[in-house]
């Protein structure tokens, strides 16, 4: 199968061949990034070349780690809504609020998009099986894609991730096992079960391909925004894939020559005062995270005490003149009831994205005259107890 | 504002003014269904008006009830995927089978696009609150257009409604009233409710617009294939407003010049055998449906005893050559498993879509060379208890 791109190591810039199931760089260790020839690809590849498509993110399929008439693991992941909210806009102070709703995503969350992209690959590159660590979000979407590719998952999870994402990964036909720990525990368990097995190892920016498909969310608010961006993204950051796909997927479109150059939206990453390594890490102008003590946050997404992707979502928040904020859990769910409010079944994170803009406005970050994306990136109902 | 659709009675043909928020025909009490002048909207409207345009279902504005420049009030509904099942197919013995995911809907079922066609043109002709019967789906649908929109509202659920789906409709701001007894006992609460407080009535085809925003499911399957339809639709059915807004839609169609006419799908109406009014008006050839006593089905969406739209779901069933089938709840679970196990989390009714085809392919009312659409109307995580 011929791939049109190569993997570079996002620190020492060494290439990793594509074939087979690469993880991170066997030099250095840092995640692998796909670069593709966009000065090639821009010769037919144009907004237009997107009419009458399929809905979801694969219309992207040529700056996406696919071969020409290769099928992906899809279940219709991508194309979700970019909502409109005049009335907490008013509340905020900003020229224009819109929500990018990512709980209308297959199982419901932001993840399915990475999971997609990276079944897709791993599959095509002769995985056996899956493993991945999860807060919860990826766990059912790894469950989901691997049913649908037909390849058994396995997933390892904190035991107090709530019962409903639990259930829906053994109704998906995953194992599951509950650990006594947060996400970096499962993650050492879930790499154990890789070396033992042979499965492969999903774990966030651990392979190349999650990032791949988080980027086309940038696709997509340019694409409904008629080839423009916002003036500021807030995104909640656990491992980060999405504000890195995104800083990517900008970087793209301008080689591509669809977005004009030097107008990229300022990134604020948004996580919680229980649970805030990035938000340190900016603060004190560190180019990497120190592991986050006892993470605790009602949001679990956001329950994610370090990432192997630490310096590229610092290095995206700093080149965008963008910031990191935490937001308490009364803040973030009080935000999250005002979504529910004005209809949007926004997750914990989702809230804390509004709760950010509040915070972002009040201190000067975000000004009036600002068009503002925030992400819910997963459904209320999850997380029902 | 002006309207450029009449409404016309379903049964006696009368003509009922769009001003304000009519119900049903004043003269018959039957259901009102919006004509469209449509060889006037053919002119301009075409397939390639369709392009660079948002992706959910007021994309087909034209023949939607919604007057020139009018904002709808929306959540990004419609716009779902249609996912190919090879192994199923396999299975059944059909040449192709596709599944419409209308779980990946706000409030995850069909029924956000009838809401927000309904709660748009109400909030527009004065509506000041929302009252509605629900078996569930309904139920947080309409919370949620009603958040949306700004508008109280009430829904009316039996006791035995699962919890996560009471929560999300109290999340979303409703007020929730339990019932002891089946939606339509509650339909006779709803209406005492609106009778009482100006509450505006969204009952199934007890208003004109929900099943224009069910049609619009028959219009994107048929974008989604290129303009061409399935040999056979199955479809679970209480209400049936997305049958007859499909068989609707076909037609219209038609009349645009959209559809080679005379190439229909054959409808397939599948019910559970604990609630079965429709199966067994159709076996007994009747035009109507006498309401069914004690339903008993884990499927609570298909625990809907009787119907008012009854006589225009069996006209479409067998315009079309189609069939109303039941399936036990024992094989709608186990089929409802086999799509989890591929990946799509359907709820029992989708579930009972496939059943309902291993049934009709047995009998020999779908063929080996049938390319069939079943349709998963809700996501599995509604269902849990």
């Amino acid at each position: 199968m011929k791939l049109d791109f190569t993997l570079i190591c996002s620190r020492c810039e060494r290439e990793t061949d594509t074939g087979g199931t690469p993880n991170v760089c066997t030099e250095c260790g840092a995640p692998l990034l796909a670069v593709y020839p966009l000065e090639e690809i821009a010769k037919d590849f144009r907004p237009e070349s997107l009419e009458g498509r399929r809905w979801d993110m694969w219309r992207y399929r040529e700056v996406m780690p696919l071969a020409a008439d290769e099928e992906p693991v899809s279940l219709g992941e991508g194309g979700t809504p970019l909502l409109s909210l005049p009335a907490s806009a008013k509340t905020a102070g900003v020229r224009e609020l819109l929500v990018k709703e990512e709980g209308l995503n297959p199982t419901y969350s932001f993840k399915a998009r990475g999971m997609s992209a990276a079944v897709t690959r791993a599959v095509a590159g002769g995985a056996k099986g899956f493993v991945a660590p999860s807060a919860g979000n990826a766990a059912d979407a790894l469950s989901a894609y691997g049913s649908r590719a037909g390849v058994p998952v396995r997933v390892y999870m904190p035991k107090d991730t709530p019962p409903l994402v639990i259930a829906e990964c053994r109704a998906l036909g995953a194992q599951v096992e509950l650990i006594d720990g947060v996400i970096s525990d499962c993650g050492v368990k879930a790499r154990e079960f890789a070396k033992q097995t042979g499965y492969f190892d999903v774990s966030t920016l651990r392979e190349p391909y999650r990032v791949e498909g988080k980027k086309t969310m940038g696709y997509e608010i340019a694409e409904q925004l008629g080839w423009s961006l916002p003036d500021a993204i807030i995104y909640p950051t656990g491992g980060g894939t999405g504000i890195i796909g995104m800083w990517k997927a900008f970087a793209e479109m301008e080689t591509l020559g669809w977005l004009e150059p030097g107008k990229r939206p300022r990134m604020y990453v948004v996580q919680s005062s229980g649970c805030a390594p990035m938000v340190r890490a900016w603060e004190s102008g560190a180019e990497t995270a120190e592991p986050w003590k006892d993470p605790e946050t009602i949001a679990w997404g956001l329950r994610v005490p370090g990432a192997i992707g630490d310096f590229l979502i610092l290095r995206a928040v700093r080149e965008s003149g963008g910031a990191a904020v935490a937001v308490s859990d009364e803040d973030l769910l009080a935000a999250a009831d005002e979504l529910l409010h004005h209809g949007v079944a926004a997750c914990p994170e989702g809230g804390a994205t509004l709760a950010a803009l509040y915070r972002l406005r009040a201190d000067g970050h975000i000004g009036p005259d600002d068009k503002v994306i925030c992400f819910n990136t997963g459904a209320w109902i999850k997380y029902v107890e």
